[in-house]
Protein backbone atom coordinates (compact mmCIF):
# COMPACT_ATOMS: atom_id res chain seq x y z
CA UNK A 1 0.00 0.00 0.00
CA UNK A 2 1.36 3.23 -1.09
CA UNK A 3 1.36 6.34 0.95
CA UNK A 4 -0.73 8.39 -1.20
CA UNK A 5 -3.07 5.35 -0.99
CA UNK A 6 -3.26 5.23 2.99
CA UNK A 7 -3.50 8.82 2.78
CA UNK A 8 -6.69 8.66 0.85
CA UNK A 9 -8.10 6.20 3.03
CA UNK A 10 -7.05 7.64 6.45
CA UNK A 11 -8.41 11.02 4.83
CA UNK A 12 -11.88 10.06 4.81
CA UNK A 13 -13.56 10.95 8.70
CA UNK A 14 -16.07 7.89 8.40
CA UNK A 15 -13.50 5.35 8.11
CA UNK A 16 -10.71 7.10 10.80
CA UNK A 17 -13.93 6.52 13.18
CA UNK A 18 -14.13 2.62 11.90
CA UNK A 19 -10.19 2.31 12.36
CA UNK A 20 -10.12 4.16 15.71
CA UNK A 21 -13.76 1.37 16.87
CA UNK A 22 -11.73 -1.61 15.73
CA UNK A 23 -8.36 -0.62 17.47
CA UNK A 24 -10.38 -1.13 20.81
CA UNK A 25 -11.15 -4.79 19.33
CA UNK A 26 -13.17 -6.76 16.92
CA UNK A 27 -16.38 -5.58 15.99
CA UNK A 28 -19.73 -6.55 14.04
CA UNK A 29 -21.85 -4.36 11.84
CA UNK A 30 -24.58 -3.74 14.14
CA UNK A 31 -22.37 -2.54 16.70
CA UNK A 32 -19.99 0.11 14.50
CA UNK A 33 -23.31 1.39 12.65
CA UNK A 34 -24.56 1.90 16.35
CA UNK A 35 -21.53 3.29 17.57
CA UNK A 36 -21.09 5.66 14.99
CA UNK A 37 -24.64 6.45 14.21
CA UNK A 38 -24.69 5.38 10.91
CA UNK A 39 -26.82 3.74 8.69
CA UNK A 40 -25.11 -0.21 8.25
CA UNK A 41 -24.75 -0.12 4.52
CA UNK A 42 -22.74 3.23 5.09
CA UNK A 43 -20.56 1.12 7.45
CA UNK A 44 -20.22 -1.81 4.72
CA UNK A 45 -19.37 0.67 2.04
CA UNK A 46 -16.01 1.77 4.03
CA UNK A 47 -15.64 -2.04 5.38
CA UNK A 48 -15.19 -3.31 2.16
CA UNK A 49 -12.42 -0.23 1.08
CA UNK A 50 -10.49 -1.17 4.58
CA UNK A 51 -10.73 -5.17 3.64
CA UNK A 52 -9.60 -4.01 0.02
CA UNK A 53 -6.47 -2.20 1.09
CA UNK A 54 -5.75 -4.93 3.84
CA UNK A 55 -6.28 -3.21 6.87
CA UNK A 56 -8.91 -4.94 8.09
CA UNK A 57 -10.22 -8.31 8.22
CA UNK A 58 -12.90 -10.31 9.42
CA UNK A 59 -13.98 -13.74 11.08
CA UNK A 60 -17.00 -15.41 11.93
CA UNK A 61 -18.55 -16.45 15.64
CA UNK A 62 -21.21 -17.63 16.76
CA UNK A 63 -24.17 -15.59 18.07
CA UNK A 64 -25.97 -16.71 21.66
CA UNK A 65 -29.62 -14.67 19.81
CA UNK A 66 -29.04 -15.54 16.24
CA UNK A 67 -26.95 -16.28 13.40
CA UNK A 68 -23.16 -15.81 13.59
CA UNK A 69 -21.85 -12.78 13.82
CA UNK A 70 -19.07 -11.47 10.84
CA UNK A 71 -16.63 -9.46 13.15
CA UNK A 72 -14.33 -6.97 11.95
CA UNK A 73 -10.49 -6.22 13.36
CA UNK A 74 -7.34 -4.09 12.61
CA UNK A 75 -5.17 -6.56 10.70
CA UNK A 76 -2.13 -4.58 9.97
CA UNK A 77 0.19 -2.52 12.22
CA UNK A 78 2.27 0.64 10.94
CA UNK A 79 3.04 4.46 11.35
CA UNK A 80 2.75 7.09 9.22
CA UNK A 81 5.08 10.40 9.69
CA UNK A 82 4.31 13.43 7.55
CA UNK A 83 6.21 16.24 7.77
CA UNK A 84 6.25 19.52 5.38
CA UNK A 85 7.42 22.92 5.22
CA UNK A 86 8.60 25.52 3.41
CA UNK A 87 11.10 23.08 1.13
CA UNK A 88 10.22 20.02 2.62
CA UNK A 89 7.94 17.08 1.88
CA UNK A 90 8.57 14.19 3.65
CA UNK A 91 6.48 10.93 4.31
CA UNK A 92 7.38 8.26 5.09
CA UNK A 93 5.53 5.33 6.38
CA UNK A 94 6.89 1.89 8.82
CA UNK A 95 5.44 -1.39 9.88
CA UNK A 96 5.25 -1.66 13.55
CA UNK A 97 9.14 -3.15 14.80
CA UNK A 98 8.62 -6.95 15.54
CA UNK A 99 10.71 -7.67 17.39
CA UNK A 100 11.97 -4.61 18.96
CA UNK A 101 15.02 -2.53 18.10
CA UNK A 102 17.74 -2.38 20.57
CA UNK A 103 17.30 0.99 22.11
CA UNK A 104 13.83 0.19 23.57
CA UNK A 105 14.72 -3.42 24.26
CA UNK A 106 14.69 -2.55 28.59
CA UNK A 107 10.86 -1.45 28.13
CA UNK A 108 9.90 -5.05 26.24
CA UNK A 109 12.16 -6.64 28.79
CA UNK A 110 10.27 -4.50 32.15
CA UNK A 111 6.87 -6.03 30.29
CA UNK A 112 7.67 -9.56 30.33
CA UNK A 113 8.02 -8.88 33.83
CA UNK A 114 5.35 -7.24 34.34
CA UNK A 115 3.18 -10.11 32.72
CA UNK A 116 4.91 -12.74 35.36
CA UNK A 117 3.39 -10.49 38.11
CA UNK A 118 0.65 -12.67 39.83
CA UNK A 119 -0.93 -9.72 41.78
CA UNK A 120 -3.59 -8.43 39.37
CA UNK A 121 -3.79 -4.82 41.17
CA UNK A 122 -0.12 -4.59 41.04
CA UNK A 123 0.15 -5.77 37.60
CA UNK A 124 -2.55 -2.96 37.00
CA UNK A 125 0.03 -0.36 38.55
CA UNK A 126 2.96 -1.58 37.05
CA UNK A 127 1.75 -1.67 33.64
CA UNK A 128 0.39 1.88 33.90
CA UNK A 129 3.87 3.56 34.83
CA UNK A 130 4.81 1.36 31.71
CA UNK A 131 2.27 3.27 29.38
CA UNK A 132 3.69 6.61 30.73
CA UNK A 133 7.20 5.90 30.75
CA UNK A 134 6.06 4.84 26.48
CA UNK A 135 4.20 7.73 26.34
CA UNK A 136 6.87 10.05 27.67
CA UNK A 137 9.77 8.61 25.18
CA UNK A 138 7.39 8.97 22.38
CA UNK A 139 6.96 12.73 22.85
CA UNK A 140 10.18 13.21 23.29
CA UNK A 141 11.16 11.45 20.03
CA UNK A 142 8.87 13.41 18.33
CA UNK A 143 10.03 16.68 19.35
CA UNK A 144 12.98 15.23 18.20
CA UNK A 145 12.03 14.75 14.29
CA UNK A 146 10.16 17.91 14.02
CA UNK A 147 13.43 19.73 14.91
CA UNK A 148 15.14 17.83 12.83
CA UNK A 149 12.75 18.17 9.87
CA UNK A 150 12.70 22.21 10.85
CA UNK A 151 16.35 21.86 10.37
CA UNK A 152 16.17 19.75 7.13
CA UNK A 153 13.91 22.30 5.54
CA UNK A 154 16.87 24.90 6.71
CA UNK A 155 19.10 22.65 4.34
CA UNK A 156 17.22 22.85 1.70
CA UNK A 157 16.67 26.39 1.53
CA UNK A 158 20.20 27.15 2.10
CA UNK A 159 21.61 24.72 -0.54
CA UNK A 160 19.06 26.14 -2.82
CA UNK A 161 21.09 29.57 -2.09
CA UNK A 162 24.22 27.95 -3.07
CA UNK A 163 22.88 25.77 -6.19
CA UNK A 164 21.89 29.48 -7.40
CA UNK A 165 25.22 30.38 -8.18
CA UNK A 166 26.00 26.95 -10.09
CA UNK A 167 22.72 26.28 -12.27
CA UNK A 168 21.17 28.43 -15.03
CA UNK A 169 17.97 26.94 -15.26
CA UNK A 170 14.73 25.51 -12.71
CA UNK A 171 15.60 21.56 -14.15
CA UNK A 172 19.47 21.80 -13.35
CA UNK A 173 18.44 23.36 -9.99
CA UNK A 174 15.94 20.68 -9.32
CA UNK A 175 18.35 18.13 -10.44
CA UNK A 176 21.38 19.17 -8.65
CA UNK A 177 19.19 19.26 -5.22
CA UNK A 178 18.05 16.04 -5.67
CA UNK A 179 21.60 14.37 -6.31
CA UNK A 180 22.41 16.01 -3.60
CA UNK A 181 20.09 15.55 -1.39
CA UNK A 182 18.01 11.90 -2.51
CA UNK A 183 18.64 9.23 -0.43
CA UNK A 184 17.87 6.54 -2.23
CA UNK A 185 20.12 7.50 -5.66
CA UNK A 186 18.99 4.30 -7.27
CA UNK A 187 15.56 5.08 -7.79
CA UNK A 188 16.75 8.72 -8.58
CA UNK A 189 16.70 8.54 -12.52
CA UNK A 190 13.34 7.40 -12.27
CA UNK A 191 11.75 9.93 -9.56
CA UNK A 192 13.66 13.01 -11.35
CA UNK A 193 12.40 11.83 -14.94
CA UNK A 194 8.96 11.28 -13.58
CA UNK A 195 8.45 14.47 -11.45
CA UNK A 196 10.15 16.97 -14.43
CA UNK A 197 8.88 15.21 -17.40
CA UNK A 198 12.45 15.12 -19.24
CA UNK A 199 13.54 12.55 -21.16
CA UNK A 200 16.47 9.81 -20.48
CA UNK A 201 18.74 12.14 -22.65
CA UNK A 202 18.13 15.67 -21.62
CA UNK A 203 18.69 14.29 -18.13
CA UNK A 204 22.43 12.82 -18.91
CA UNK A 205 22.92 16.01 -20.48
CA UNK A 206 22.34 18.37 -17.65
CA UNK A 207 24.33 16.03 -15.49
CA UNK A 208 27.62 16.42 -17.72
CA UNK A 209 27.07 19.78 -17.19
CA UNK A 210 26.53 19.89 -13.78
CA UNK A 211 29.60 17.84 -13.17
CA UNK A 212 32.01 20.20 -14.70
CA UNK A 213 30.71 22.98 -12.07
CA UNK A 214 30.23 21.21 -9.01
CA UNK A 215 32.77 18.34 -8.10
CA UNK A 216 30.34 16.86 -5.45
CA UNK A 217 28.29 15.87 -8.43
CA UNK A 218 30.94 13.59 -10.22
CA UNK A 219 31.18 10.75 -7.85
CA UNK A 220 27.76 9.64 -8.51
CA UNK A 221 27.39 7.03 -12.01
CA UNK A 222 24.48 7.70 -13.85
CA UNK B 1 -6.96 22.07 12.64
CA UNK B 2 -7.46 19.14 13.64
CA UNK B 3 -5.80 15.75 12.83
CA UNK B 4 -8.93 14.60 11.26
CA UNK B 5 -9.13 17.95 9.01
CA UNK B 6 -5.82 17.64 8.04
CA UNK B 7 -5.73 14.31 7.22
CA UNK B 8 -8.79 14.65 5.29
CA UNK B 9 -6.65 17.47 3.12
CA UNK B 10 -3.63 15.08 2.61
CA UNK B 11 -6.36 12.20 1.82
CA UNK B 12 -6.59 14.00 -1.71
CA UNK B 13 -4.23 12.89 -4.23
CA UNK B 14 -4.35 16.31 -5.69
CA UNK B 15 -4.12 18.22 -2.38
CA UNK B 16 -0.67 16.03 -1.94
CA UNK B 17 0.56 16.79 -5.15
CA UNK B 18 -0.25 20.28 -4.62
CA UNK B 19 1.52 20.67 -1.06
CA UNK B 20 4.58 18.67 -2.46
CA UNK B 21 4.95 20.76 -5.92
CA UNK B 22 5.05 24.13 -3.55
CA UNK B 23 7.13 22.81 -1.06
CA UNK B 24 10.02 23.28 -3.80
CA UNK B 25 9.26 27.14 -4.08
CA UNK B 26 6.10 29.17 -4.66
CA UNK B 27 4.18 28.82 -7.63
CA UNK B 28 1.61 30.54 -9.70
CA UNK B 29 -1.69 28.59 -11.06
CA UNK B 30 -0.49 27.90 -14.29
CA UNK B 31 2.57 26.69 -13.19
CA UNK B 32 1.04 24.20 -11.09
CA UNK B 33 -1.37 23.08 -13.62
CA UNK B 34 1.09 22.25 -16.06
CA UNK B 35 3.21 20.34 -14.02
CA UNK B 36 0.08 18.22 -12.76
CA UNK B 37 -1.53 17.82 -16.16
CA UNK B 38 -5.06 19.40 -14.84
CA UNK B 39 -6.76 22.12 -15.69
CA UNK B 40 -6.48 25.41 -13.63
CA UNK B 41 -9.81 25.57 -12.53
CA UNK B 42 -9.29 22.02 -11.16
CA UNK B 43 -6.19 23.32 -9.54
CA UNK B 44 -7.59 26.47 -8.19
CA UNK B 45 -10.36 24.49 -5.93
CA UNK B 46 -8.16 22.68 -4.55
CA UNK B 47 -5.73 25.83 -3.55
CA UNK B 48 -8.94 27.52 -2.20
CA UNK B 49 -9.41 24.62 0.01
CA UNK B 50 -5.45 24.58 0.90
CA UNK B 51 -5.59 28.41 1.94
CA UNK B 52 -8.66 28.30 3.61
CA UNK B 53 -7.06 25.95 6.64
CA UNK B 54 -4.02 28.26 6.45
CA UNK B 55 -1.66 25.72 4.91
CA UNK B 56 -0.76 28.03 2.59
CA UNK B 57 -1.08 31.62 1.31
CA UNK B 58 -0.26 33.51 -1.34
CA UNK B 59 1.30 36.81 -2.78
CA UNK B 60 1.33 39.12 -6.18
CA UNK B 61 4.51 39.67 -7.93
CA UNK B 62 5.46 41.40 -11.35
CA UNK B 63 5.74 39.26 -14.67
CA UNK B 64 7.75 40.62 -17.22
CA UNK B 65 5.41 38.69 -19.56
CA UNK B 66 1.81 40.53 -18.35
CA UNK B 67 0.20 41.52 -15.54
CA UNK B 68 1.12 40.54 -12.06
CA UNK B 69 1.15 36.79 -10.99
CA UNK B 70 -0.40 35.56 -7.63
CA UNK B 71 2.00 33.05 -6.49
CA UNK B 72 1.38 30.19 -3.62
CA UNK B 73 3.51 28.95 -1.05
CA UNK B 74 3.50 26.77 1.58
CA UNK B 75 2.57 28.51 5.00
CA UNK B 76 2.79 26.28 7.90
CA UNK B 77 5.37 23.47 8.68
CA UNK B 78 4.59 20.24 10.83
CA UNK B 79 4.42 16.75 11.51
CA UNK B 80 1.71 14.35 11.91
CA UNK B 81 2.47 11.26 13.15
CA UNK B 82 0.14 7.97 13.12
CA UNK B 83 0.34 4.86 14.32
CA UNK B 84 -2.37 1.88 14.76
CA UNK B 85 -2.93 -1.08 15.28
CA UNK B 86 -4.52 -4.07 16.85
CA UNK B 87 -5.38 -2.46 20.68
CA UNK B 88 -3.62 0.98 19.57
CA UNK B 89 -4.79 4.27 17.36
CA UNK B 90 -2.67 6.83 18.25
CA UNK B 91 -2.13 10.47 15.66
CA UNK B 92 -0.24 13.78 16.97
CA UNK B 93 0.34 16.60 15.02
CA UNK B 94 3.28 18.71 15.91
CA UNK B 95 4.35 22.09 14.83
CA UNK B 96 8.02 21.94 13.23
CA UNK B 97 10.07 23.43 16.55
CA UNK B 98 11.98 26.64 16.03
CA UNK B 99 13.80 26.61 18.32
CA UNK B 100 15.69 23.26 17.74
CA UNK B 101 15.15 20.98 20.81
CA UNK B 102 18.91 20.14 22.93
CA UNK B 103 19.15 17.19 21.45
CA UNK B 104 19.35 18.14 17.78
CA UNK B 105 21.66 21.45 18.89
CA UNK B 106 25.15 20.19 17.78
CA UNK B 107 23.18 20.16 14.17
CA UNK B 108 21.98 23.03 14.66
CA UNK B 109 25.33 24.49 15.32
CA UNK B 110 26.99 22.58 12.94
CA UNK B 111 24.53 24.14 9.98
CA UNK B 112 25.91 27.67 11.55
CA UNK B 113 29.40 27.34 10.82
CA UNK B 114 28.58 25.51 7.55
CA UNK B 115 26.75 28.56 6.17
CA UNK B 116 29.87 30.80 7.28
CA UNK B 117 31.92 28.52 5.03
CA UNK B 118 32.78 30.96 1.91
CA UNK B 119 34.06 28.03 -0.59
CA UNK B 120 30.70 27.36 -2.83
CA UNK B 121 31.86 23.79 -3.64
CA UNK B 122 32.74 23.11 0.11
CA UNK B 123 30.13 24.17 1.34
CA UNK B 124 27.77 22.32 -1.32
CA UNK B 125 29.49 18.98 0.21
CA UNK B 126 29.10 19.67 3.93
CA UNK B 127 25.38 19.90 3.39
CA UNK B 128 25.19 17.04 1.51
CA UNK B 129 26.94 15.07 4.66
CA UNK B 130 24.47 17.60 7.57
CA UNK B 131 21.58 15.82 5.29
CA UNK B 132 22.55 12.70 5.05
CA UNK B 133 23.46 12.88 9.12
CA UNK B 134 19.85 13.97 9.90
CA UNK B 135 17.97 11.14 7.49
CA UNK B 136 19.97 8.81 9.23
CA UNK B 137 18.51 9.94 12.94
CA UNK B 138 15.37 10.08 11.39
CA UNK B 139 15.52 6.84 10.41
CA UNK B 140 16.34 5.92 13.71
CA UNK B 141 13.82 7.83 15.11
CA UNK B 142 11.06 6.44 13.10
CA UNK B 143 12.18 2.69 14.17
CA UNK B 144 12.30 3.45 17.76
CA UNK B 145 8.76 5.40 17.57
CA UNK B 146 7.07 1.91 15.45
CA UNK B 147 8.87 0.02 18.26
CA UNK B 148 7.35 1.93 20.90
CA UNK B 149 4.14 2.36 19.23
CA UNK B 150 4.41 -1.62 19.16
CA UNK B 151 5.32 -2.07 22.65
CA UNK B 152 2.06 -0.09 23.93
CA UNK B 153 -0.13 -1.92 21.59
CA UNK B 154 1.14 -5.21 24.04
CA UNK B 155 0.29 -2.61 27.07
CA UNK B 156 -3.30 -2.63 25.49
CA UNK B 157 -3.77 -5.92 25.05
CA UNK B 158 -2.49 -7.21 28.10
CA UNK B 159 -3.75 -4.51 30.51
CA UNK B 160 -7.45 -6.03 28.64
CA UNK B 161 -6.83 -8.96 30.03
CA UNK B 162 -6.08 -8.17 33.23
CA UNK B 163 -9.25 -5.83 33.43
CA UNK B 164 -11.56 -8.65 32.14
CA UNK B 165 -10.99 -10.18 35.96
CA UNK B 166 -12.24 -6.83 37.93
CA UNK B 167 -14.84 -5.54 34.97
CA UNK B 168 -18.29 -6.76 34.29
CA UNK B 169 -19.29 -4.67 31.15
CA UNK B 170 -18.01 -3.21 28.17
CA UNK B 171 -18.37 0.32 30.10
CA UNK B 172 -16.75 -0.70 33.30
CA UNK B 173 -13.63 -1.92 31.34
CA UNK B 174 -13.25 1.01 28.89
CA UNK B 175 -13.50 3.42 31.66
CA UNK B 176 -11.33 1.25 33.56
CA UNK B 177 -8.77 1.07 30.48
CA UNK B 178 -9.34 5.53 30.13
CA UNK B 179 -8.33 6.30 33.36
CA UNK B 180 -5.28 4.04 33.32
CA UNK B 181 -3.53 4.82 30.25
CA UNK B 182 -4.96 8.13 29.42
CA UNK B 183 -2.64 10.83 29.28
CA UNK B 184 -4.45 14.06 29.82
CA UNK B 185 -6.85 13.00 32.92
CA UNK B 186 -8.47 16.36 32.75
CA UNK B 187 -9.95 15.73 29.34
CA UNK B 188 -10.99 12.14 30.53
CA UNK B 189 -14.73 12.84 31.54
CA UNK B 190 -15.50 14.77 28.50
CA UNK B 191 -13.98 11.86 26.43
CA UNK B 192 -15.54 9.41 28.26
CA UNK B 193 -18.88 11.05 28.13
CA UNK B 194 -18.53 11.99 24.35
CA UNK B 195 -17.57 8.26 23.48
CA UNK B 196 -19.40 6.06 25.47
CA UNK B 197 -22.47 8.47 24.90
CA UNK B 198 -22.85 8.35 28.99
CA UNK B 199 -24.11 10.88 31.49
CA UNK B 200 -22.16 12.05 34.20
CA UNK B 201 -24.38 10.12 36.85
CA UNK B 202 -23.75 6.67 35.11
CA UNK B 203 -19.84 7.73 34.93
CA UNK B 204 -19.30 8.63 38.72
CA UNK B 205 -21.55 5.69 39.72
CA UNK B 206 -18.95 3.16 37.37
CA UNK B 207 -15.72 4.83 38.68
CA UNK B 208 -17.19 4.10 42.09
CA UNK B 209 -17.63 0.61 41.71
CA UNK B 210 -14.45 0.64 39.98
CA UNK B 211 -12.59 2.14 43.34
CA UNK B 212 -13.55 -0.39 45.35
CA UNK B 213 -12.11 -2.76 42.90
CA UNK B 214 -8.79 -1.42 41.88
CA UNK B 215 -6.73 0.52 44.39
CA UNK B 216 -5.10 2.25 41.62
CA UNK B 217 -8.22 3.92 40.06
CA UNK B 218 -8.76 5.14 43.89
CA UNK B 219 -5.89 8.31 43.01
CA UNK B 220 -7.94 9.98 40.90
CA UNK B 221 -10.00 12.69 41.68
CA UNK B 222 -13.05 13.06 39.02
Amino acid sequence: MSIEDLLEVLGNPTRLKILRSLADGPKYLLELARELDLSEPAILKHLIILERYGLISSFKRDSKTGPPRKYYYLKTGFTVDVGFTDGLFDISIRRLEEPVCEEVESIAEELQRVKRIKNCVEAVEKVAALSELIDRELFKLRRKEASLLALKSEIYRYLGELLERFCETYLERKIAEWMILSQSRERLLEEVKTALNISDTEFKLIVEKLRSKIPYIDRFTI
